[in-house]
């Protein structure tokens, strides 16, 4: 292990933490938030020290890196980037106890959306805007933007595939062109202009500029942090349908949106994720519309709190417009299955994903056959082509990691001694990436119940959630700590 | 596939479970209950009746099979039987809604004993027996039984290993010796004198014959069915600590006793799987003392309880001395967690095995291993030997189709609306096959709240569970039901 390495990527990370920070700082200022002023002055001043303090002893480090390096760099530059990132919260006094404020930025960056706080709505400006902008950051994710950022076509800048493979959601990488740093910046653009055509709705229907930005944000990083305690069961149905949209292309493969652009428009139709996702979507939305009867006044608010909620929790957002606690069971556990599902790899949302679903689907059905027909060599094809033996391997391992992380964390959490459907759909909703849960963690309340330990359990399986296990995982193996 | 192959191996497992229903028949004579003896006679006439009717067509079917008709055949088999083995309940007036029966006969056979009955102490003695008996049938299996007895090596006889490996739990099959019919007479012999001794013990507590008889019954199968409404908890605690005993050998591989036998101390102590099991059964044992802290009078009671139900759950037996659901949440997390894990492979409970769990994370080690070291062969290990890999692929597609099961059973029973903690803990509880789960199903509880649909799902989920998945998956797949 290289720890100049890790010192060079942390330093970079912090360097565009910092620079993000700014905008922040002018909306404190502009709104004379004397304590977030102060907040982003002093986390600023310590992001520029820390970033000097590590590039200047780590800035001649190898740039290329093997697996290793690059899967524990990505951690780590993630939990040291949250460990700094949550200081505004403290400084300002926002959320003066330092693991709510650790707690509210990873589940931030982590695009959870799970809240320790009641209000907030009582929130400074600046202060709101960080905790919204840390989704949007988040969710196309940092390395990207370091990488869309880096000059030279991205081999000499040390930025690796390893890098990419490890920040990007999904069982595979899809590389949109062969240059890597050209494949980052269309993502990003595509990004930047679906947020802004966001934004832009939701001004249309006469939100705030700034509850239109902090919406836009937690939508497009499929977060889920409000700025509001009702979420956005406040807002128009307009503003709750143009949301409800916006969290379903969000959860789109961005690959997608790409081909689109090349007017490949045969390809996007028969992408098989794709065509699952807006199944799983509809059947969804169906099945919760005649489970819930008449509980709602009109077909149309039927509807609508189904599509709100349906879209939100697939793509693993996390608004709500409704209290879906209060729902039967039939629908709450419809949510929960979808909680588990998440949205299209390649996709800002989290989840297992549903491109990983197909293959774990595909590969249970190749086994049966295998035992069936022992002797005929069968392969798993996706979109028409042969899937590779390694990503079988790995996706059914990542189902195994996912299992024992899970069940593991909702033995400890269970310590604050909440009801099994609290700690379950806690867990679910921190390791997806969501937000809301059921009961003690339903839509209308929040994570402050939960001990620190609890809370530090939950931090991780965000972490490990937004990374896709590996990555954290390789942090725990010893090997990894080994000199060569 | 070979129709009449199915027919001849249902005929033979009728037959067998027309002979084991008249010890049934006898008790009921015996005991003077008029409507149990007549229900068992309109039973075994029938029996006899399909038997032959199915005998005569099929009988000079092939007698060597392949892997498909072998998975059908299993599967096949254990619904007939269970659908007709339930009769006796509905024609005694016992249980007379049918549905209801056939869930506590596949309850029975399947060892998960689960009921409807809200009171087993108001059955005839002959139904009790029965309901019984059919733990201990199902706990080794029927076809292992049938294979026993057959004459010749069991080649010609027609059982192959494709039978023994569908009935058997477990990731790999233990050929305890070459021939297969003398591996399952060994088998039976130590299952026979394992649940003799228990009598004997459960005998000398000052237990009544019946009760004995029945609760051995239920231990030795890991099957859970009491013969009173409180289960375990009002017999002596000297009864309880040997049946928490009890459950605990018969949760161990069966081919560890064989070792044993043969003098292999260290071959024995030295199986991880044992090993493994018994740390968890330790830690568990530990973890709930401690959290129960004060709740019971002494700490004996308290050491005696989590023992009783560390053991109970685990070995996927389901008796239970005390309410757990009214332990803390922690407590509670903990038998949830032993419930996915179950006993050992190669013994008589269910549940993934602790085998197949040690698989999973060596799979998953290894799977780490080869991110880091992609040029490096990484191989897994099993009591140091290399463990091929199909069943390591196999075990991976295993836990992929447990998920599956997992989530689409709980979606479905949802529909019942009882809250998110006991419709998982019902699936868990049958799927497992242990018994009791928590909330409307815990210990205190039964399943009869349930609607008939949702006792049809619990139902396949105990004879999936039972089985290991493959086999009724296999009924499910269209290439079975192709001919060649």
């Amino acid at each position: 292990m290289n720890y100049k390495m890790i010192g060079r990527f942390t330093a970079q990370t912090l360097f565009v933490e910092m620079l993000f920070m700014i905008p922040a700082l002018l909306i404190s200022l502009f709104s004379r938030e004397i304590a977030a002023v102060t907040g982003f002055l002093y986390t600023i001043a310590l992001l520029a020290l820390v970033t000097g303090l590590l590039w200047l002893p780590c800035r001649k480090a190898p740039r290329i890196m093997g697996a290793r390096e690059g899967l524990a760099c990505v951690s780590i530059s993630w939990i040291v980037m949250s460990l700094l990132g949550c200081l505004p919260f403290v400084f300002s006094g926002a959320i003066p106890h330092y693991i709510d404020a650790l707690f509210e930025i990873i589940s931030g960056f982590t695009t959870t959306g799970s809240s320790v706080l009641a209000r907030p709505e009582d929130l400074p400006n600046g202060i709101l805007y960080w905790r919204s902008f840390s989704h949007w950051l988040g969710g196309m994710g940092v390395l990207v933007f370091l990488l869309a950022l880096s000059p030279g076509d991205g081999k000499g800048s040390g930025f690796t595939m390893h890098l990419l493979r490890a920040e990007s959601p999904g069982p595979n990488v899809g590389k949109l062109v062969p240059k890597m740093r050209k494949t980052a910046t269309i993502l990003y653009l595509i990004y930047i202009v679906l947020t802004v055509l966001n934004i832009l709705f939701l001004l249309a229907g006469g939100m705030s500029l700034l509850d239109a930005v902090c919406t836009a944000f937690g939508t497009a990083g499929t977060g889920g942090f409000g700025t509001r305690s009702d979420s956005l069961a406040g807002f128009s149905p307009y503003l709750q349908y143009v949301t409800a949209v916006f969290m379903l292309l969000f959860g789109i493969n961005f690959s997608c949106y790409y081909l689109l652009l090349l007017r490949q428009f045969r390809n996007v139709f028969k992408d098989e994720e794709l065509r699952l996702y807006l199944l799983i979507v509809a059947a969804s939305i169906g099945m919760i519309v005649v489970n819930l009867g008449s509980t709602y006044l009109t077909v149309e608010e039927t509807f609508r709190h189904a599509f709100f909620q349906v879209s939100s929790i697939i793509t693993t957002t996390g608004f709500a417009t409704t209290d879906f606690d209060l729902w039967p069971s039939f629908s709450k556990t419809i949510l929960m299955g979808l909680m588990v599902i998440g949205a299209c790899a390649g996709s800002t949302g989290g989840g297992i994903k549903v491109a990983r679903l197909l293959l774990i689907f595909k590969s249970l059905r190749r086994n049966i056959r295998q035992v069936l027909h022992p002797k005929k060599v069968q392969v798993v094809r996706s979109n028409g082509q042969v899937v590779d033996e390694q990503i079988l391997t790995n996706t059914n391992a990542y189902l195994a990691a996912y299992v024992i992380i899970f069940v593991v964390s909702i033995l400890l959490v269970s310590l604050d001694n909440f009801s099994p459907t609290t700690n379950i759909t806690a867990v679910l909703a921190c390791f997806n990436n969501i937000g809301p849960g059921l009961e003690a963690v339903g839509p209308t309340c929040n994570f402050s119940g939960f001990s620190d330990f609890s809370k530090i359990i939950l931090s991780l399986d965000m972490l490990a959630g937004r990374l896709e296990i590996f990555p954290v995982l390789v942090l725990l193996s010893r090997s990894t700590w080994r000199h060569r």
